[in-house]
């Protein structure tokens, strides 16, 4: 993947991660990688969905990993949080 | 995957669906996969991540889909959601 093209999924609307891939993928990107943690996870599984079923019908999920994360809070515990990364490829 | 050992992840405690998968898996079952839907997909990963590192390390993921199904509300009208398999294997 060259450049590395990331997108982040956090709390905003969906449609603004979709807009995000979409325009990275129409402007020149094979592969772009969405990554998320926590309760954002399912806001990146629809973001995979809507993109390769409304958007960009030839891109597809070449892979998908989970894993978990530590964090450090404010207060200096350690806390562990899952993290999903979606590969979305054009065919 | 014989008699189909699938745990459902719906709004309960996470450490509900890992028990489930945990005794699943120390009764003899080989594979176990967690379905989820909507919100309660990050849930599925949690329960995931938690089964192969703190309770049964010789457990691996196998494979992760994601999907869109097709709901019907009350009102009769058609709802997309997003959902998500994932495959647990012991090695």
């Amino acid at each position: 993947m060259s450049e590395e093209n990331i997108v982040y999924i956090g709390n905003k609307p969906v449609m603004n991660y979709v807009l995000a891939v979409v325009t990275q993928m129409n402007g020149g990107a094979p592969e772009v990688v969405l990554k998320a943690r926590g309760r954002a996870i399912s806001r990146a599984v629809d973001v995979a969905e809507i993109v390769r079923n409304r958007f960009i019908t030839d891109a597809d999920i070449s892979g998908i990993e989970i894993s978990t994360e530590e964090i450090m809070s404010n207060e200096g515990s350690n806390t562990n949080v899952s993290a999903i990364e979606i590969q979305l490829s054009k065919l």
